[in-house]
């Protein structure tokens, strides 16, 4: 079985980072996967996913690491050539990775209990992103 | 063909990195995956899984390189609302990511000579990890 | 189906950084893939697969990034144990990753429009690199 869904996000931007972990595991069960896995892609190359113990102090946390990682303050070439403003949300989308795969059994997402999937804009602007769900198995 | 096996790691924590390549190897040998992808997940939100050369040096080198992506002594607010002292582990984690997927062919792993499979374990204590090694092909 | 390609890339090595979503978009094609999972996986522990807006400005943007995580001027523990002089180069790809899952819809890359793939090629000298393109799915 292979299915495609996509589920659709409102961000503030700036690394705003979501938890869609309540609406992957419900496209699990609407397709009725009961083992193999699932993909989740973003489209685009200014937001990242990826997994997190989903509460205020890491989402800050996390937060100030990519800020370290590709300051916002910094110039990039990319901004002095096209003007957007948003090299490091770029940057730091390349280093987090657009893909996340987790795997499925007996219907159910095999995430630790502590252990959000989240979705990263790191874009310089409020963005409504269509993430996609691809699920693939039994 | 669908197959969920499970693989049980000690750890000693603080950025521990461990070979299971042999594990994984064994995995798709054992389900008798000849083509198709080996998804390997760690469950839980202080864990990551990646490839390196695995040598003492690299080792070191790798866990350098962690100390200054997110360092220990660093103040995190997940530690000042929790207390769990782990908030470098966390952050660690959510950059490096708790999935690999390795292609398989005429029954082995496509790696390269010198690349290796590994947990990190970021927690800053010892863990027993459990890890997931998902088969799926022919 | 499972099928598994594989295409050659020429690289610079010192973070060299190359646009390989044709080459991936053609073995969907060739293969006939209409829905499913593109697996890009690089054999070796010296290179690593992400997506970019490809232009100029951000692969420059990118390079200095990967400068800032892992110098190419620090000491490395590899390089004094092996003489290799790339130790930088291993560090960089074990946070990149080796591995990158695109989703397919109608025989398409689910990719954005200034979504490229590519391959980062770390080692401190020019490379003949072989990829892997797995395709799965219907």
């Amino acid at each position: 079985m292979v299915r495609t869904e996509r589920i659709r996000v409102q961000t503030a931007g700036f690394a705003d980072i979501v938890d869609i972990t309540r609406e992957v595991a419900e496209a699990v069960q609407c397709a009725g996967l009961r083992s193999g896995i699932v993909t989740v892609f973003v489209a685009g190359s200014t937001a990242g996913v990826t997994t997190v113990e989903y509460e205020d102090g890491l989402v800050r946390d996390l937060q100030e690491a990519f800020e370290r990682m590709a300051p916002s303050g910094r110039p990039y070439h990319h901004d002095r050539r096209w003007g957007d403003g948003n090299g490091f949300s770029h940057v730091r989308a390349s280093l987090l990775g657009p893909s996340l795969t987790v795997p499925v059994e007996d219907g159910r997402l095999m995430l630790g209990t502590w252990q959000q999937i989240v979705l990263v804009d790191f874009d310089n602007r409020s963005r409504r992103r269509e993430l996609v769900i691809q699920l693939m198995g039994e």
